[in-house]
């Protein structure tokens, strides 16, 4: 009987050999091999990230470090092959998104239906 | 070609046939169709809600709502099928975690090897 874990490394195969992940893995190289792409982007990503702490951690952002992330984001925005590194980012993302809907639905039908389970419907 | 998609809608169909989905969704039918299991698992759900929104928001917890919260999930546990119930939850949420990190390999593939990408290795 098939199980859920070979199940899932299938999935796993399928993905990496999806025309997302390729064209994922290949402007990620890209990118990576271009010195200063590589460094406008590390440098994109520690500015979001340190943002994102200070969010969760309900720290106060200075107006200088909002309009320093926004000069950061046009900066990458710019570059061609670094937005569409973050274009095929996005969509991989999306991709995930909706497989882990997909997984996840036979529980929400469970949980959605809690209630209405063994009381033979509208009382 | 096999698409993400599709492989995901066949994972959905082997979990919802796995051995842990069946035992989870036999508990909750128990559980659900007795009055007063689902009063005390409801109540429960609803206290650890109330608390963890609590945590989020940074907001303080008291010595008295720690102990009702105790108190709640000693409770439950001695309740045989709602801890039953409980368990099948912690094991079909393990197996959703493991099955997530196998589907991300890939991108942790990508993403950790960021830096050895067209470098040629070691320098
Ligand atoms: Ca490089
Ligand atoms: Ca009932």
């Amino acid at each position: 009987m098939a199980n859920p874990y070979d199940q899932a490394h299938e999935l796993a195969r399928v993905l990496k050999e999806s025309e997302e992940f390729g064209k994922l893995k290949e402007l990620h190289e890209v990118v990576n091999s271009d010195d200063v792409a590589k460094r406008m982007l590390d440098n994109f990503r520690q500015v979001q990230m340190e943002l994102q702490q200070k969010q969760m951690q309900g720290a106060q952002i200075s107006e200088e470090e909002i309009q320093n992330a926004q000069k950061q984001f046009e900066l990458v925005q710019q570059h061609e092959t670094i937005s569409k590194l973050m274009e095929a980012e996005q969509r991989m993302s999306q991709v995930i998104g909706d497989i882990n809907k997909i997984i996840t639905e036979p529980l929400e039908e469970l949980y959605g239906a809690q209630g209405e389970q063994g009381e033979g419907g509208q009382q």
